[in-house]
């Protein structure tokens, strides 16, 4: 594999394309076009076909791309032809809500267990999900190989569990924790912040008629 | 005003910033250099530099940026210095979690409404905020001058509840809803989908020793 030098942009739209391509397999549409995709998707074809080119040469003139071909292609740059185990961290509203997200299912993650520290939480069962101690973290990561964690703590308890994590073999975290984390080498973070999504929508509502497009 | 020209990940940035001078602000700091900002946020600094360039000329050599001025700056910029009134359609687990999150004061918006179909949901009240039927959506909305929708219901209900959101006021949505949308020249959308955060994270597990970050 070579080096991947492309745009952020473009791996987050790989997202979209994705869940662009299980649509059509489920409707069994083998072919689509660049006009096509980029309708389902918003943008223009151009940019469309701009964005597939980075991984290779798929569509086919006067045919359009190999739905299959694309499916599985962007599942494996994306890292989801294997099945991520994930546990999540803090069982509050957020934490409740993500481990009974049907969304996940059939994207290649499986919640297998949650953690939280109030004695009442610890032993319940959500939808066949086992809530344990957070003083349980590592023995119960370490048994079930798990490899992401969404955060869902308050802001308090952050430092003291990345600290923890970082001593296991966790790749990656999902973090809904309110308190911005900075990545490094060995573990990778996504900070996700529900009032970041609200600004920029009220960014562009509020800059509807100067704001040029990119 | 004039026309914005900037890239969309400096935008994206921008409510980074915002919670950076936020917090630094209560804790009474007044300036912060490009290289602290940077390292806050993980960026370098010619990059913050730069983006913060594109609204105005802020820093001050050897001081650094005014905390105070970049806040009220950035909050105008993002939509943000006004209070949105915020509804809520859906009253499910992630439904319930967003009413109650405390995350969304401090940043400009207000939630004032719950929506579902439910007949067992419809009159509760959850910290202050009353559950309404969905027949009342836009009796409600108009009332109560609601701008913006945080979406949480199931895929099926989407399309229904978009069309009627069109007839009236409704400026942005928030779409949990599992079912992308198209934003158009009226209605402003952003759609959330955590599969594809997840997504994005095992990109960079998968991808960390060829990926180049741009």
């Amino acid at each position: 594999m070579k080096e991947i030098n492309i745009p952020k942009t473009t791996i987050n739209r790989l997202s979209l394309y994705l869940k662009c391509f299980i649509e059509l397999s489920e409707s069994k549409i083998n072919f689509i076009s660049s006009s096509e995709l980029a309708n389902f998707i918003g943008l223009n074809p151009a940019q469309v076909r701009k964005d597939l080119s980075y991984f290779g040469k798929f569509g086919r003139r006067g045919l359009g791309y190999n739905v299959e071909i694309l499916r599985h292609k962007i599942s494996e740059i994306l890292g989801t032809q294997k099945l991520w185990k994930v546990a999540i961290i803090g069982i509050g509203n957020l934490g409740r809500a993500l481990l009974t997200y049907a969304g996940f299912k059939d994207r290649g993650f499986k919640i297998v267990a949650g953690f939280d520290n109030a004695p009442d939480k610890i032993g319940w069962e959500i939808d066949g999900i086992k809530i344990y101690s957070i003083e349980e973290l590592e023995k119960i990561i370490k048994k079930e190989k798990i490899e992401l964690i969404i955060l869902t703590t308050p802001k308090s308890a952050v430092q003291e569990i990345i600290n923890r994590l970082k001593n296991i073999n966790v790749k990656g975290i999902l973090n809904f924790a309110g308190k911005y984390l900075l990545a490094d080498e060995k573990l990778k973070i996504r900070n996700v912040d529900i009032s970041l999504e609200l600004e920029q929508l009220t960014f562009f509502i509020s800059n509807r008629n100067f704001y040029k497009r990119r």
